[in-house]
């Protein structure tokens, strides 16, 4: 089938692009002498965590239990969920996954660890933590050194339980507004995940991997001596934001809404038939010129502008596109991750014909 | 199954509350004498739909073919498209529903009529039309009175279409920053549309419908003397939007999202286990005190103050509730049609009592 044979909106992807981006970044981190351990939030398909794997991935990262359990169905062996896990049924579920695959968890309290070594206890498993450290995003995490210290002694007391690591992820990289802004802060996430190792070591706890995140941190914060892995997600598809934080060029972007024209109620407006439904309602604003809910692939510079659910509203001027009633265009959403939870499927294209059609089995996992 | 023995983030609505808002709007329907069709977009269960044509709506309001579908297949017998439909695939589904259930559909130009007539006249049916007037929300519709009465010239000229209504949709107002504001926007839309019948009247066209939509502005707007049928979709659950902008009170929000708190990494940061994927990224920003992604029910003012995908970001100050690792909360959703979209199940709950477990079954009907 050929893309010109699909109703619209659909989800695509650019599978040279896509097969590109898992190359680099593998290249980058073998060259770094780093692991790799990317994000699988963003794609939620077990089929491009496998290729991710093959090009030398060491395992994968998920945020919610409901991911593992995909990703472990599909066969992968090592799992990190980056995610404080409270609650009894949880932990008794990735308890029961414990079993089927290696899982280290990420925590920033005693209480987290507390649960996860009483479900240890209850099943006869073993879980290995990452504990988290706030390089900056002001989320989850504990400030970097003494405080790490602190929850890792009275984690040590627990059973079922093995410190494995120091974690950080510093997603506020993508709102720099400059390469400079941007590789400090990217500097501060290796940083600081270093120094809390290195707190640990002198307080005579054993740190086996000191891991960083983010598409638009990692080729700074990976090469902060110290670091042993990288967690990135965006990178296997990219998206409109990456673009603006310079992690990306328009090229490297794989993942694309096509969309119809389906009304042109005024010579400067368009409305495209996808809207928050098909691209989220991420807003993205970098400087007035940059500013809207996803860029139209090819064209220079032309955005949409606002979006309801079901419509995306191109604000025309001169130089865009024409985008008469019943043309086609591909829309790059400004974050791919969010977009890819709102679609059943995802179709593979190249030179385009639909090569692959997977479906998005870890979409919606919120459990 | 009691609510506490549900896992979180989970989506509830109360059912109670629901059912109160439904009869509320019937009655305002019948009071003023016009038809209620509402807009199921906002809960996308057949189940829901049927509940509110048994307290007296007319028929449905759907945007897209899939939704149509969806209703259709349930027996929904009278249904408004009101969404331009563009393309072969898709104007080949909606003939084959025109066998099954009356269809109208809403358009705003010429192309979108021919695309109509065409399909009409391969498979032998009929459409009725809207024919769409933007009351200020500038995305679809044309102008009020001249350029709707020179389309619907145009339009005249086909076969299998007849000119049943008008149409608009004033969104817009749930920006509004007063009850005067609102209400001038609500007055606007309803008289809009009475103008441009009118002018359709007085060029000879008989229009039958004159349909507003929008939960902030029937109030208003169905009280406009000439309009027929209102077509509101939140009102059934309610929103933290629809709070702000005076439509209802917190009392009137059935809509929630169960949720953990799951970190306290610094005295004045709460994370919850809900982020995008089960709220949406819509914000909504009033005033600097009113700005977030949700609001915590039953508190005084707490708000999700930012979002990533699988965390809600509470920042605390003096009153707010404790918010301790393992506490659950219910928020109340900015916008609940698209935090809808985004769930598989929504759970009915009557005294504590899980009650109804309802697939979204129209939920990603992007086309």
């Amino acid at each position: 089938m050929r893309v010109s044979d699909l109703d619209t909106p659909m989800l695509l992807v650019d599978l040279p692009r896509m097969e590109r981006n898992i190359h680099t970044m593998a290249e980058f981190a073998r060259d770094a002498g780093i692991k790799l351990r990317p994000h699988i939030k963003t794609h939620k398909i077990p089929a491009l965590a496998h290729l991710q794997l093959k090009s030398g991935a060491s395992g994968v990262t998920v945020a919610k239990v409901g991911e593992a359990e995909v990703m472990a169905d599909a066969g992968i062996g090592d799992i990190l969920v980056c995610y404080p896990i409270i609650g009894m049924e949880k932990l008794e579920r990735l308890a029961h996954l414990a079993r089927q695959a290696r899982i280290t968890v990420a925590i920033d309290s005693f209480e987290a660890a507390r649960q996860l070594s009483e479900a240890a206890g209850r099943h006869g498993v073993h879980f290995d933590l990452f504990l988290e450290v706030d390089s900056g995003l002001n989320r989850c995490g504990l400030p970097p050194g003494d405080p790490v210290v602190d929850l890792a002694r009275q984690v040590l007391r627990l059973d079922g339980l093995e410190i494995a690591g120091v974690c950080t992820h510093a997603g506020h990289a993508i709102r720099a507004t400059s390469p400079g802004e941007r590789d400090g802060i990217a500097r501060h996430e290796g940083e600081s995940v270093v120094f809390t190792r290195d707190r640990l070591q002198a307080a005579g706890i054993r740190i086996r991997e000191v891991s960083v995140g983010s598409t638009a941190t990692v080729r700074v914060s990976g090469r902060v001596p110290g670091v042993t892995e990288i967690r990135p997600g965006t990178y296997i598809f990219n998206d409109y934001m990456q673009t603006t934080a310079g992690a990306c060029s328009e090229d490297d972007c794989a993942l694309t809404v096509l969309s119809t024209v389906v009304s042109r109620p005024s010579p400067d407006r368009a409305i495209l038939d996808a809207g928050s439904k098909c691209l989220s309602s991420d807003f993205h604003h970098m400087t007035e010129r940059m500013s809207g809910y996803g860029y139209i692939k090819g064209s220079r510079g032309t955005l949409v502008s606002r979006l309801s659910e079901e419509h995306g509203v191109v604000q025309l001027t001169n130089g865009d596109p024409p985008l008469t009633i019943g043309e086609r265009v591909e829309i790059i959403p400004n974050h791919a991750c969010a977009a890819l939870n709102l679609w059943d499927v995802l179709h593979g294209v190249r030179n385009g014909e639909v090569e692959s059609v997977w479906p998005v089995l870890a979409r919606g996992k919120v459990r």
